[in-house]
């Protein structure tokens, strides 16, 4: 199932799961509480690495399908959420500097939600250099870019990013990203913290320099929410669902099994291209209303990000803040 | 295949034709030239009508798909193609006043196909009304509303046309929407012309009111663009091709195609609503540039209409127009 | 001072009373409470109409210089203000259906004032025909249209209203506009709430057509707010200040007035195009920051609105609905 | 008159020269071709630098009042005077690195003539990188970016660019930015090209830092365009004509020039500041149409641009590589 394209780790761990016993590397545990799971995955060995084919480090994602309902006080409950499991990441000290960074190209719609989160975010570096005594103790001070893709800037996403840290000296980094995922109701509805970064190949924009601790020499952490799934994985997955369904039809589906016993995967990739002959690009499954979902889904995230960057911080302030 | 939707009378055609041979009723044919293919499906009657769903009329489709190159010499050319079609069907006289109507919401980018395009319409009414010695003799009265959706307004789309069509007394209404194909390599290649207007439950926008002659009490002529294909057509169709290429295969084929025998319609829409399911609304496959491609069609088509509606009108001269 | 354009009845008003006794056809009275001022000014005769260059009827203007500090509290205790001054002119019934209009022009920044309005309203006309069981008692039928300005459509606004208008058959039609005014401390802070609808020559947006009950048909009511002052308005307010400063100033003062007594008004209005020599169109005085002015002064006005149209709604209720 | 901010150096001088003989340490020279001005002003030691607060260096601006006709022909040609003076001072190898940088806010339009800018610009850096096989050898490296302002990063945008600079290591920075103006025929119509880069309090942004060769050990060049004049300016002017007015009426000027004599700059600045009492920030005079006029003058530039950094490309050609 090699074809099917993923970024979120417990997606990966479901798909590797499915067809091998030996979880040697990669650890697991859910939690549920008010509508909102946390699934936190941990990749501890190389082993676990080459199986997920995601870096050994922490990925925790929070499943909350309720944020399709609307209701105003779930996504707050989903910010709050955020911001918890955030701050058990980051460790944060009363004089931090944490620079925000939205990945992703403005230009489309739903690789645009990096960028929509950081022009959310609570900005507050400059008024603590300039201004230092109007500013309450609780605020610590935050920077945000958004640095635009290569094919908008002619420069790898990291080296900006680089050059930036280099001269903001900031003790955590915190990476935005729109994801592709798996399977169509997690789209907007399910967030991944990770503290590997952005690794070459995720994300919608398909970067190809790594923009985590190691490459930035700082504390590395990665916010991603799926926007899309790639039309391929949907196609693909029909298959699949429809060969086991005839698998399990006794005498037939045996029979049937064995002819599809000499297909290889390969085979049913092509197949799936043939009904996806198109050329400008990539194509991707999105909600039909995507325009609005990267707005609210852009707000819930900065929320969230402003309660965990800020000590006790509530929305209330955050939002007169922005104003 | 019922749960397939198309707004292409070409399409549904070719649909009907794979399972049925009484094509009494529908009449087609095509030509192709310069990397353009143009396709006239005429429904001739009402055993035709119920065929394909579509109403009694003539439907011209212009395939193009070298549109994808972004060469602006075909674009140009397809502008010419979609103007002399549509001359066809307009019959202008030198006095004619016509109005252009964008369907479709602003607010989702495929959808907003329409208001784009009446955004770079050479809009000319009041300047004839108000300064007719300052205008070029070829000009002819031109006005263009987006009349937004319901959703939005609180009126039916179609209440808002008669509306200004009462007051306008245009000779011809021209009404451009975005729909949805079948096939994906027709998204933004592919553009429809109908003199049946606009119909209810077509477009991304669901009308519920017919937009055409009869309701308007004017010529309606509708041009439309596939922007969209349903995800749900993108598994039923990789379905399809499977349970096909297995029939080819001789015994085992034949066997599971007896199995599939059992299976109905409305199984093989279910299976596919399991990889389906979300909760925000329809899902749609789009290329993921669909921002910029709704850019680059609505001014090939916007550019088309600017040639027909006013005499030996020139590209160059439109643009000076419109700058 | 004829050369001063104020679309402000207020303003009108303060200008005329400068240089005549006579205030016969109009009358005035204001009241402050909260930080916001009240002004009604009842032009009552036909010779109130040529002193002020208003029809006769009622103008309710609305001063709350405090929107500039940007507080929840205050914005919303205005949005409440103009709900309790629109609903002593509306009168409207159970029944009541109420369209929504929203002038201007979406291209251009400081007139984009109605449009954006119309974005934020719950409308709820549709709603109520479609599924009126699921409908709260204490909705009314709401419809709202942006119909774009004369440059845009090819048609003139009124007729688009009109078309509408005779359609949906409404019971009161409430008109949105960015207005001019003549003092800069009125952009973005004050309100004009007038029964008398738009008029020739009001507005950013230059109409020819009046917009009020005659013209349509049915109970209009005019929202105004200033969102530029003219160029040559500040201009010419610097020169009569100068002008009064040194008539003050004793026997000098007495001769460069007599000096100035040889000017006209034409001449002071020439002086003045020697400093505004410019191509583009009017010169108009906004803020730097008018992008962000009109999206927080549209969400004031659209919340006064929806608390005045429904019963008994709260502005939590109202954000929720839009969300 | 120290209260009338202009960024141009050739307006600066205007100013200095009127009320002063002495031009020591600064040079001008103007010529006129097809409608376009061209004035170079050199500021040659350190007292020129203090007559006109502008650092030493050469500042070149080419003045094309026709553009506001909006001919196409006419612009091209502004385009290719652009980059014909622009190459005078970029001194380009055929292996040069430019990084171009749209400085000001894009969420203020005035202020977003930058990052317009930067958004048409031939982006070729990674594609030299990474397919240089198939790149024609007319083209040049050029990055681009719009690092945003301070109160939307938390970040000196020097800072930003500087950090950006040390990883890419350009030869040239080419920075974008709107100004102010004294004049508001210079509106859109006038662009000022200088070697000495942007300085702190220049520019719509107030830039504390400056971005210079000296500041990014780089070569720097920016180019501006003026977009507003302050109201403060306007009003200011319109008093000074008053009064150079009736200076020259013989005695009663003379009688009130003498008691004008009495008359503090001051107090004309605070005459002004009567007419100008406003809270939400500088207020600015801009053309009614400043939205559109950005889009046009940000396309001219960038085209400058684009046929500066290449060698031998035409419009043509780089209208086609952005499409």
């Amino acid at each position: 199932m090699s074809s099917i394209r993923t970024d979120l780790a417990m997606e990966a761990r479901e798909l590797y799961s499915q067809q091998n016993k030996d979880m040697d590397g990669i650890e697991s545990e859910s939690e549920e509480e008010g509508g909102i799971e946390v699934t936190r995955v941990r990749v501890t060995s190389l082993k676990g690495e080459v199986k997920l084919g995601k870096p050994i480090g922490n990925y925790i994602t929070i499943e909350a399908g309720g944020i399709k309902e609307g209701e105003p006080e779930f996504e707050e409950s989903v910010s709050h959420r955020i911001s918890e499991e955030l701050k058990t990441l980051l460790e944060l000290n009363r004089d931090s500097t944490v620079l925000v960074v939205g990945l992703g190209n403005w230009n489309i719609t739903p690789d645009s939600l990096g960028p929509k989160v950081v022009g959310k975010i609570m900005v507050t570096r400059h008024i603590l250099e300039l201004i230092p005594d109007q500013v309450d103790e609780r605020v610590r001070a935050v920077c945000a870019v958004a640095p635009g893709v290569l094919g908008i800037t002619g420069i790898e996403t990291g080296e900006v990013i680089k050059g930036i840290v280099d001269m903001v000296k900031p003790d955590v980094v915190l990476v935005i990203d729109a994801l592709a995922s798996r399977k169509t109701q997690r789209i907007g509805t399910t967030i991944q913290i990770a503290d590997t970064g952005v690794n070459p190949g995720s994300g919608l924009g398909n970067k190809r320099m790594s923009i985590n601790e190691e490459s930035l020499g700082v504390k590395t952490i990665a916010i991603g929410v799926p926007m899309v799934v790639y039309a391929h994985t949907i196609a693909r997955d029909s298959l699949d669902i429809l060969i086991n369904e005839q698998f399990n039809k006794g005498e037939a589906g045996a029979e049937f099994y064995k002819s599809l016993g000499e297909m290889q995967e390969e085979q049913l990739d092509a197949m799936v291209k043939d009904v996806l002959t198109q050329g400008f690009g990539d194509l991707v499954v999105t909600p039909k209303e995507v325009d609005m979902l990267v707005e609210d889904v852009s707000r819930i995230i900065s929320e969230g990000l402003n309660l965990a960057l800020h000590d006790n911080i509530t929305l209330e302030e955050s939002r007169r803040f922005l104003h």
